[in-house]
Formats: structure tokens, sequence, C-alpha cells
């Protein structure tokens, strides 16, 4: 096993611990399975209770509301499968080194979310005319960056009005764990996953574009600590493959036996519907089309497979690569910034290949 | 944030995001929720299916069996609230640093399993006279330490036949989420983790102590590489807390404003029942006892409270410390040996009094 150099602190080591990704074999499944969607909670998670639960309605609103789960089973419900990632993901493999959640690649996961609308819940409390932006609390506390905060997020208007943003109380037909949120949460499609305020509590309508830390201090890209930034929103393309064969326990490397390989993965975008995935067997330098699938719907990813045939035993680095309707497609190489936002670049697996034995 | 210098791997941080600990909010909780309870997988998870999963019960029996699901209905089932944590529960803690995964206290969960006495099991098949131990092998399969295996770990016979050792279908009321071994788990109580072999599929009865890299070579307590060692075995005291107040984000330490603070946590050991949990407030120069709950059952952890008057703003270490009916007390420092295995030393936990505004 090759040895890495020590570039991680104790306080990472300590997120790292109560935060976790997907292992990348559960990409095995077109839902993930619960408790291996990736989680990253910010402060402590609240354990509420559903029962006495309400969320208020406020600011710039004709009726402020205060709404407990059963009101909002009185509003029509939806359900969508969406595939959410960490706007973090990757953030473990860029260079200099951001000192945050250290997510290598595996800060994803799909759920079928079911709840309802929130335009429906705005509808009925009547939004205002002055009203630029709505901003979705949550009931979980703690300082981050020097600043005493409940973890809170903004939407514009019209993005808060759109057709499938919802809150969620149900997660692939089951209230949801405590640590996604439970009872409710914000979800929005396509949208990296800082934008599901969990355990929301309160919905503001306000006039004035929110300023909240993890609005426009976190989550921003940045290439310099003076620079403004640009906000992070939806999420850029990314595949991701099911490491094939045996890991070595320590260094997640791979062994397979000689013969073909049949890789499958899964691939998605906040911007578009997947297009292709392409795949290569020498680190980037020569791709070949995949298979690709429908995907699970419109804001969920896409399986793929690729039968890989090595020209023989040695060493490989397997990727893969997406690209959207759009045209953007996955780097080979990270682009950094000073958060650690958004790094897409491909996934990188080693694999030997054994000789028959 | 006082920072701490990078002596983690990058190698270290793959483990890390695969595997997760219990948020240690979640010790509030007498069972730990779905998805929370601390995970350690060496290899990969098998996603196995239930409907045809068969375990083989072979070697020095007088009839071989081949049981499934169904089978294993049709013995007496038990069902028995139990605390289990990882060997390696404390490892990021020792220095010299140890390089495997990096747990820091957090890899411990409680849950209620239901399923058959290994010795039901056993007496079906009809141990034969010259037997010594039961070898449990998985159906995850991998690289450890340069040797390919799929895990294995053994019980001498009589640790085997002991009444409350199980093969568990069921967690908290639920088939076992993929993760946790599905369908089919060894659980022995009171012993750590590594005993309680998933995705169980071979129970070999055998004549000779079973010589696996997992039995012989990991989880032994080692004070050098050539130390024969001796094995890790039973679960030894340990208290946690639910870190009072509010966390900062990134270095996960505490604020709490002034006044009287309810301190809470859980306690168990392996080994015999929690007789003690004292609290410190100065980073283990005084001890106070605290209130000490019924266990949630034989094998399983107590809860405790300690109502905490700070003497006014300020910085504080709070530790807490168990000791078990067998005089066995958490140690202020850890010992070290090569696995890292075993560092029960008490928790500390960083807290500024705030004054009160």
């Amino acid at each position: 096993m090759e040895t890495s150099p020590n570039e991680f602190s104790q306080a990472e080591i300590q997120l790292a611990m109560r935060n976790h990704g997907a292992p990348l074999e559960a990409l095995r499944r077109p839902l993930t399975p619960p408790g291996l969607h990736y989680l990253l909670i910010h402060f402590d998670v609240p354990f509420a209770d559903a029962a006495d639960w309400r969320v208020e309605v406020t600011g710039l609103v004709r009726e402020p509301l205060s709404l407990g789960l059963d009101d909002l089973a009185g509003l029509p419900q939806i359900t969508q499968p969406l595939t959410m990632e960490c706007a973090g993901n990757g953030r473990a493999r860029l260079r200099p080194r951001i000192v945050s959640q250290p997510w290598n690649l595996e800060a994803v996961g799909t759920a079928e979310w079911t709840g309802v609308r929130v335009r429906d819940v705005l509808e009925r409390a009547g939004v205002l005319d002055d009203a630029v932006e709505v901003v979705f609390e949550g009931a979980d506390r703690g300082i981050d960056g020097g600043v005493e905060q409940a973890y809170a997020r903004s939407l514009s208007l019209d993005d808060a009005l759109a057709g499938d943003v919802m809150l969620a109380h149900t997660a692939n037909g089951a209230p949801l764990l405590p640590q996604h949120g439970h009872p409710l949460r914000l979800v929005v499609p396509g949208w990296y996953g800082m934008t599901n305020v969990k355990w929301l509590r309160s919905i503001r309508v306000v006039r004035e574009p929110f300023d909240g830390y993890q609005q426009s201090r976190a989550y921003t890209i940045r290439v310099s600590d003076d620079d403004p930034g640009t906000p992070v929103t939806r999420m850029l393309p990314r595949s991701l493959m099911v490491p094939p064969g045996i890991p070595d326990f320590m260094s997640r490397e791979r062994f397979v036996d000689g013969g073909a390989v049949e890789l499958e993965g899964r691939a998605w975008s906040g911007w578009g519907r997947i297009e292709s995935v392409e795949v290569s067997a020498d680190g980037g330098r020569s791709w070949e089309p995949a298979r690709l699938g429908e995907p699970l719907g419109p804001n969920a990813w896409a399986g793929w497979s690729y039968e890989w045939t090595p020209d023989g035993p040695g060493r490989y680095e397997l990727c893969s690569a997406a690209t959207d309707e759009t045209g953007r497609r996955q780097p080979l190489e990270p682009v950094w910034n000073t958060g650690g936002y958004c790094n897409n670049a491909v996934q990188r697996v080693a694999v030997t290949v054994r000789a028959a034995t």
C-alpha cells in the first residue's frame, strides 16, 4: 500500500466521524438505503417531536400561518425521486487544502421525497408585492465562522415558487430520519444540499436579499477572500462508479481477476438531463461511451454501465465523466476555490487486474 | 478556533467518510435511531437478498445444516437491547498515531436485536466431541494486511454456546439495514463490535483455534509488532456525555450560557454492571458523582445525569468516568497499543460558559 502524507487535522476527523457519505457500492441501488444517504449536519441534530412541530410562515404575507404536520396533510401531496449532493463533495481532493468537512466523492444520495409544494403554502399565506426572497430557517443552532446562528438559507421568490420545490415530511415512504430533518425539511430539486434546510421551523418572506452567514459567506465560489463571489446553486454534472472487484481495507484500492468486468454507476446534473457518460481505463487519456439508462426522475440520477476488458494484468486508473444537455462536462482536474465547493472533477479508481489463476 | 496539526492521511479520510460514528447528541435516545448507530465495514456492503440467503453450519457436527431465514423463524426467537462499540473507538486520540479507521469516541450504538440463539442452531446440528471453536464467516470479501479473506472471527465453543449469543435478523423491529449485516449477523452481548460478523453465511465448528487474519493479527493488544498479544474481547467501561449547549461547526467546541446546566449521557461495560459515573468540570482533577439510571438491559448502557453549576464565565473541560462492578474504571490517559484498540480514556469536552446577557 502506498502511504499518503498527513494533510488532515483532528478537527476534520471529528467532522468526518459525525457526518458520512454513501459508500460507493450503494450506487448499485437506484434509491439509497436508509442510513446510507450522505449527511452533513452543521450543528447538532435537534431530535424534534413531530406531534407538536410548527412551521411559522411570516414576513411579507397577507396572513401569517403557523402550520403543524396535520395542516400540511391537508394540502396536495407530491412524491419525487431526487438526487442530493453536498456542495462540498470533492473538497478533500483540492490542493491547497481547504479545512472543512473533508468529502472525497461520496457526499450524495437519492431518495423519494414526499411532501407539499412551497408554492401551495405561500399561496395560502398570500405573498405581498414587495417580496423578493423567502428565508428558510431550521431548528439547529450553533456558531459558524464566528457567528451564532440558526441554520438558514434563502431562495428568490421565483425559485421558491417553482413547481417542485417542496416541504418534505417523508422519505422512501417513511417519516424523515432525525438526522435528515425530522419532522420537516425543505427540498429543492437540482440544487446542492445546503439549500435543503432541515428541521424547518420558519419560512419568512422578505423584501431584501437575505445576508445570513450560510447565504452570503459560506456557499459562495471565491478565488480569494476578498472576492465577493458567486452563489453556489445547482449541482454540476457528476458520474460515479461502483468500485469493481474487492477492496483493500485501508487504501480502498481495488483488485479484480482477469477477463471482462462489468462497470456500473450513476450520473446526475442539476442543470439538465445527462446526455452521455464516458469511461476511461487509462486515467483520462482515452474515453469510450458507456450505456446510459433512463433517469429515475427529472431531478434524479441515471444508471450507466460499461463492459471493460482489461488488456491484461497490471494497474489501471478507471474514470468516468458525465456531460449534461447544457454541454457541461466533468473536468479532468479540480477547479479550486476558497470554500472547496463544486469540485466535480472525474472520479479516479485505482484497480489492479490480477492474472487469472 | 485553535488549529490542530495535520496528522491524518487521505487514506484515513477515505475510511472516515465511509464509516461513521453516532453523533454524540444521539446519546439522548436510549435506542440509537436507524442510520446513526456506528458502522465499520471492513470491505464492501454485499447488498444481499434475504429470500435466497443461506447460512451453512459445517465442520465438527453430526448433521451439517443449510439454513434459510424461514428455517431460523422456526427456532425460538429472543429480543435484547445491546450496546455495541468498535474496538478501535478512541484510536484517533492515541499518540504515536495508528493508521486505521480514525475513531474519536463516537463508535457506539444501542439497538434492540431479535433473532435466534447460536446454541439452538448448534444443538440442532449436534456438536462433536473434539470441537474447540466456532468460526463465523461473512459474505464481505477483501484484502487486509496483505491477506485476501472473507471477514471471519471465531468464538470458543463455550462462548458460542452462552445463553444470549445470537444470530440477529432484526434490529429495532425492522429487518437489518444492508450496512448492518442484512439479512443475518452474529451478535455477541458485551463484546467489542469486531465479534459481530455481518452478512453471516458460514458457521464452522473446528478442532483447532482459528488463526484467520481478523482473529490472530488484527484485534489483539500488542505493545510492539513482535508481541504475540492478547485478544480483544469484551468492552471496557466507558461513559459519554451529550455535549452541552451549542457547537462551533468546525471545532465542535461547546458554548453554554451562565447558570445551571443539566449534563446527561450513557455508560456501559462488557464486563459487568456500571456501578458509578463521576463527572469532572476541571479536566479530571476533581470528581463528583452523577445520578445513574437503570441499564436498558443486562448488556446495554445506562443513562446518567449531573446538574453542573459553573463557577462563572470561562473555559471548562468536562469529563465523565465510569466504573463497573468488577472495579474497572476509565483511565484519565489512553493506554497505547499497536492496533489502537480499547482506548477507553475519559471523554474531554471543551466548554465555554458565556456571561449571562
